[in-house]
């Protein structure tokens, strides 16, 4: 799996002009395909197609799949794979093939409800972030984590580095869980930014590691009512972003207790819930 | 509808930390509900569910049906406003109501496979891309726009001051339509970047105005598959980015025809498809 791909290009500076080859990041549709029993019948059903970087699509998949609230346990999933994995085409390379235990119940009304906004299918703010509490997740553990100012300054040149292995494309949106002192917990790439979101947590979840109630999670880009979401169902107990949240982001940090810090960039950020846990900020 | 709200945050520069009441791009879910005729029989569905920011709804759901291919000319419409338009409550302004003409076919099964990623059903790119050209849209006039590079080289000055009127936040996206002579056609902004670009191709579906076809779109950041393809329904032949396009974008843009430029900044741009549209290029 290649996360970029070459393609000609001219590159015009000016009244300049050249031709090269340039990397943009590689995009393709991903297919979930969940296999239940629905009142005794074995149902298969796509529940997601979402436009992807190829790569860690199982821990996307398992990602979604848990901040969805459609499995609340790694245990609710027995097979976890692309379909054709052992030798069929090409393409199946873009369908995962998610099965749930027997006797884990599917909410099919949730589902048929487009699955993908089913955590804000209510009509206002409210109503998504109350539907949000009701969705089952990992316990968390006792006790607070807390995050040095200093630490969150420093963000952004660890993110920087780590993903300087990766990214050439400038197309990447990035997503990575740093732990109390700072240490790189796991960082995922993709042209999505819920994608991002879904593989780092996806994988948390696959490596029995969630609830990730001591870890940050730290964004390149924006930071939406959707990726907090994400982030409350992991138990992660900070989200910080380069760029800005939204209104809706801030109001359900504030709801379920997540801290939240946009603006992380050149020395400086901003707490929008939460500054209990931020130390050494005022 | 403001585009943004304020919120109390504390700013942390440094070791210092000053309270403050700070901008936030305002964000809510927006539910879409079609109604149209089965077999003779009325039906009432959500057909989508979007984060996005408040103002300009209609043009939204108008953009969203008709580049999703669920309407294919305006008179589809009959009927486009909000629930309880006429003195509901409140929160009846997330949700928007589209009346279908009779004899509009509604393809249910494309609906129920997601509607908001129906284009790219498949599971591979190619799929998605003949999906595309069999979804019917208002057919471009004669002749092939073209674009003068020092025009493009002065589209994100022109996009700022056009942004100046209405974003404080750092957490909205932009999309526009400029004309051949760079004239600005129509400009909005969202939390979400497929919305704003559903919003201006319905301001200019509402308005009688498709084909967009003497139009460059313009966005202020990447460039993915579905902008394109977005952009394609709306018949317009010419997407510029500031940022990066991805892998599927440019390969659509080379497919069915559309001029995609990236990195649109400082100066420099790049041609990923559709050069001969661009003149002084080289």
């Amino acid at each position: 799996m290649q996360s970029s791909v070459r393609v000609p290009a001219r590159v015009v500076r000016g009244e300049g002009a050249s031709e090269s080859l340039e990397a943009v990041a590689a995009e393709e549709p991903l297919e979930i395909v969940l296999e239940f029993e629905h009142e005794g019948v074995p149902r298969r059903k796509t529940i997601a197609l979402t436009m992807r970087t190829p790569g860690h699509d199982l821990e996307l998949a398992a990602g979604f799949l848990y901040t969805e609230g459609v499995v609340s346990a790694p245990e609710h999933l027995v097979a976890l794979h692309h379909f054709g994995a052992t030798g069929g085409e090409g393409d199946y390379r873009n369908a995962v093939r998610a099965e749930l235990a027997p006797g884990v119940r599917v909410d099919l009304g949730r589902l048929e409800r487009h699955v993908y906004t089913a955590s804000s299918c209510g009509v206002c703010g409210k109503t998504s972030i109350e539907a949000l509490r009701a969705t089952p997740r990992l316990g968390a553990p006792a006790g607070r984590a807390r995050f040095a100012a200093a630490l969150v300054h420093r963000l952004p040149a660890k993110m920087r580095e780590a993903q300087a292995l990766f990214e050439a494309t400038g197309g990447l949106h990035a997503a990575a869980l740093f732990d109390e002192v700072g240490e790189l917990v796991a960082l995922r790439e993709d042209v999505g930014r819920h994608n991002a979101v879904d593989k780092v947590i996806g994988a948390r979840l696959l490596a029995g590691a969630l609830p990730a109630a001591r870890c940050l999670l730290f964004l390149s880009g924006r930071a939406g009512f959707e990726l907090v979401q994400k982030a409350y169902m992991a138990g992660v107990p900070a989200v910080a972003a380069v760029g800005a949240p939204t209104s809706l982001a801030v109001e359900l940090a504030g709801e379920v207790d997540v801290t939240l810090l946009g603006f992380v960039r050149e020395g400086r950020f901003t707490i929008y819930a939460g500054a209990d846990r931020i130390e050494g900020a005022g």
